[in-house]
């Protein structure tokens, strides 16, 4: 079935439900990062295999919105498919809503399946059809009803989180959630956020790509709780250990009801930005919503010290992998064809003979040369370079271990790069490693602390257009709230540095057709000393992986900066070493010098 | 009349009106942070002469509530006055509000003169004195009942600021905040704040302490104005003037009629910061508020191009009195008898030399040895050092001038100074110059820049517990909202950074009983290159003194520090030199030597 017979039947479908506009977003019920293949509505209907996306279809036009990363697959991919490719960011270019304000008919109606939308947008989507003294229909999944051979929803198994790896019981971290439900004078906390459920439940499985989650939804009361799941995916064990903690089974849909009948004078506890449309116009009248932060967001990223024993296993496994790829490529390049894709699948070769490696933590990026400008480039067999020396190989990539997940970026040069390339590297080193390095008072934020990166950039006038780092999940979502490294403060204050949170250190510099570099280690949250001036905190690496010396200019740095690349370097050499084979152990030696 | 004596006078007043606690705040009717003589109702009947603090008297009790700077001045004033100082911030001491909600008897009446309380304030006064069945009464002024010799409100000639002082002209003024009230949606303004009202009216005047501000209230309406103020303060030209720019003259105090008559139906738009409480109760209710910052905090911080070179002018003439200042201490220490408050007046009457001085635009800060530790340290003749060589003055002084109104802080070694004394000076030169050259993307506030100049002092586990800089009003209030740079977010996202604002750049240390060092240069925001990745910014000093040298070690600052004080002072000496005498000059050259 060619996109435009999809197309086409959607619309016979939107015909016979009255709706005149129908869209189709790219999340699931979960407001996911990623999503399984069963949620790929969006590249079923359109065609387009990228992560973001929306698209609009009326009964005469069909539109796809994506944004800058997207711009060139998506002309490709939508080629005859009769869908126009509206570029967001662009001038003269209307957004999803003026587009809606502008087609949608005097008393038109909106349709979508509010599963897959978020409050505000339906909240935005109403407004405007009622604008139009039309309505908008956002129960209907006219996409499942056309959808032949539609993959399943996924029934992988689930497991258990052993404590030794998550370090706190359910019924602890249950224990301490009620407690913040009671603060908040809530009798009912809903979640729908996976990360937050199997942080909370100690699960983990493999409904999603990229991470180890399981589709589900929680009603948490005083007493009980109820979690909405495939009881397939657990076993006897796990189901016996939901019982002790009181944890009630049932079926993944019958939240949509369950909701419907929350007792009236109660007060349900919900995070707006992480519930769908429909679960939450679902919660009847008489029950009062208590709209915060999931409580369970800043506990999960306050790492406990078994958490931190065992991510920082995971990062030396990581460390040994990637160093051991680092050896690898500077050593055959020239020799043997290596292209975007084989070095990545090279990369993960060497992750995989790491004990209890499980899996990348995101789609990976291996990006050479110019395509190392293109912040979110994903190399496909069409665009698929084939290295060759004097040009740099930029990855982003990580893994999940039994232990916990990373994310590291290197910036490695091939043969001999030019003098600009080189004092684009050593700019962006001088910024990764003054932030690792800064010490700062309690009660600074990423706000506080991002210039310390920026700044080093800013005084040779130029930028990189994203944050400087993420929280990070522990074998769970790379991309972990509320922390962040940015230079603008948001509408609320952002979230204050507590100790063992893990956050990324990522500046970078893209020079369009040309080459981009990125260097990304994690920080973990440490206690320095405390004085009378308050409680001093510092950052630790987590990342063990050397910043290529071949691309340095030490003339460039400080000798503040020398010195911070030197103990690191140091440290690389130390943590390393051991578990590399003579040659590679050789090679980090030199690739660890002093400066 | 002894203290004690006033207090049973007001207890008196209090038994007759029927008040069981009455309030005496330090401000006057406009929320100022200086206040004339017939304002200072606090200081009358407590006897305590600093700037900070409020009184609380009950029928038996009667407590100051005063802040750090102040204890040990206040203990030494209190005695014997049997008023009891409460140290804010003290552990285990009762707030304000912790005593009234204890001291206040079930039913009983929180007395205070609204004029002088802000809303906020007076909203938890109210809470409190509800939830013991009482009430307040806002509208009793008893100490200007009891209090004989009450100084006049002050009756000093207002006078009018050409355009080539202001560089616009009063119909422009007004016309922009009417834009903006349309766009707010009111019809009326009501401002209370001296320094907003001068601003727009492009008057001043002498009825503040340190501020050339004149005692006011302003109604805008879409097509005339109403000034309150006191008709005799303007000059027959200046009251022309204002009729030519539709703005009525009323009588100072007809402002709370004028405010309870105010038309049903219209919208008043008025900053809930800047009012106080009963003109604020006087609006009737058929009419709308709505509570914003006032138009006028952000037009007038924004300084304009004529402004801007003026300033320059009032800061050159600065610099060349502190330049002689810093000479004659120099050359003067261990000849003469110099104390604290002598080099201070020292300080003044080399500003009082240069052309268009009016006056000490704050009450200046002359501290010697340990007293520089305390931070907002006020050199009384009790506490009055003999300056010696061994130890360091730091001066925290400014001028108003005819062009434009000054602030800066040195700090200056008098003869050898301690290895740590000098540590901490390098410390702190070296943060304020690194603030001083940062270059920033637009979008910047003092949040994203602040730890340029905090982060050498957490490096070294030290910090001050103040804000590296506050904005600095044009002939007005030395401290102008809303920029400041702060390492904490606030509740609100800090005001981003435009060309012509003018802010602070003043880290210090503070060594409890051994010394404290403040550097302070004023700057002024200034557009740098535009490229691709936006609009970049920098800064630019106005203030041109010496960083002494003496107190300086060269070789703990790096390399581009030593370069950027190399950099500043070349400019010190290249704009100061031509007005110094020989003797100055020939100082001036070696002070600004090359490092």
């Amino acid at each position: 079935m060619r996109v435009s017979d999809r197309i086409a039947a959607l619309r016979r479908e939107m015909a016979r439900e009255g709706v005149d506009i129908y869209l189709v977003p790219s999340t699931d019920y979960h407001q996911s990062e990623y999503v399984g293949d069963h949620f790929k509505e969006r590249q079923f209907i359109t065609g387009f295999t990228g992560s973001a996306g929306t698209a609009v279809i009326t009964a005469e036009e069909a539109g796809l919105w994506t944004d800058g990363r997207y711009f060139i697959q998506a002309e490709k991919e939508l080629q005859g498919s009769g869908i126009h490719l509206c570029k967001m960011g662009e001038p003269g270019v209307d957004t999803i809503e003026d587009y809606l304000r502008k087609s949608l008919p005097e008393g038109g109606i909106i349709g979508y399946d509010g599963r897959s939308i978020g409050i505000s947008d339906g909240k935005i989507y109403k407004k405007i059809a009622q604008d139009r003294h039309g309505n908008i229909r956002n129960n209907v999944d006219l996409i499942g009803r056309i959808w032949e051979y539609r993959p399943e929803l996924p029934d992988a198994s689930a497991y258990a989180l052993d404590e030794k790896y998550s370090g706190e019981s359910t019924a602890s971290k249950l224990s301490r959630v009620r407690a913040e439900m009671k603060k908040a004078g809530a009798d009912i906390h809903l979640a729908a956020s996976l990360d937050d459920i199997a942080w909370l439940l100690n699960i983990r499985g493999n409904d999603v790509a990229y991470c180890p989650l399981v589709l589900a939804y929680l009603l948490i009361y005083p007493d009980y709780a109820e979690l909405f799941a495939d009881r397939k995916k657990f076993s006897d064990e796990m189901q016996a250990d939901f019982q002790k903690n009181r944890i009630r089974l049932r079926p993944y849909d019958e939240i949509y009801e369950s909701v419907k009948n929350l007792p009236a004078g109660s007060t349900v506890l919900l995070d707006p930005e992480r519930i769908n449309d429909i679960l939450y116009h679902n919660i009847p009248e008489g029950t009062k919503i208590k709209e915060a932060e999931n409580p369970e967001i800043l506990m999960k990223c306050i790492k406990n010290d078994v958490e931190v024993a065992n991510i920082r296993k995971a990062h030396l496994k990581d460390a040994v992998a990637h160093t051991k790829f680092m050896y690898w490529i500077k050593t055959q390049i020239g020799k043997s064809k290596i292209t975007e894709i084989s070095a990545s699948e090279k990369l993960e070769s060497f992750r995989a003979e790491q004990d209890g490696y499980l899996g990348a933590s995101f789609a990976p990026i291996s990006a050479f040369a110019e395509h190392g400008a293109i912040v979110h480039y994903s190399a496909s067999p069409e665009t698929d370079s084939v290295l060759h020396e004097g040009k740099m190989l930029l990855t982003d990539t990580g893994g999940h271990y039994q232990e916990g997940s990373t994310d590291i970026t290197r910036t490695v040069a091939l043969g001999q790069i030019t003098e600009k390339e080189k004092e684009d590297f050593t700019l962006t080193a001088r910024a990764m490693l003054r932030l690792m390095n800064t010490v700062f008072l309690y009660g600074s934020s990423g706000v506080t602390l991002d210039c310390m990166a920026r700044e080093v950039f800013w005084k040779e006038r130029v930028n990189f257009n994203h944050g400087t780092g993420h929280g990070v999940g522990y074998l769970m979502n790379i991309h972990e709230p509320p922390i962040s490294f940015r230079w603008k403060e948001g509408k609320k204050p952002a979230q204050v540095f507590e100790k063992n949170m893990i956050i990324t250190d990522e500046p970078g510099i893209y020079i369009e057709n040309s080459h981009g570099i990125r260097l990304e280690n994690e920080l973990l949250v440490c206690e320095d000393v405390k004085n009378g001036y308050g409680q001093f905190m510092r950052f630790e690496p987590l990342t063990f992986v050397p910043i290529d010396l071949d691309a340095l200019i030490p003339e460039r740095m400080s000798e503040e900066e020398r010195q911070m690349l030197n103990v690191y370097h140091s440290q690389v050499y130390e943590k390393v070493s051991p578990h590399l084979t003579p040659d590679e152990r050789e090679w980090l030696k030199t690739y660890t010098r002093p400066v």
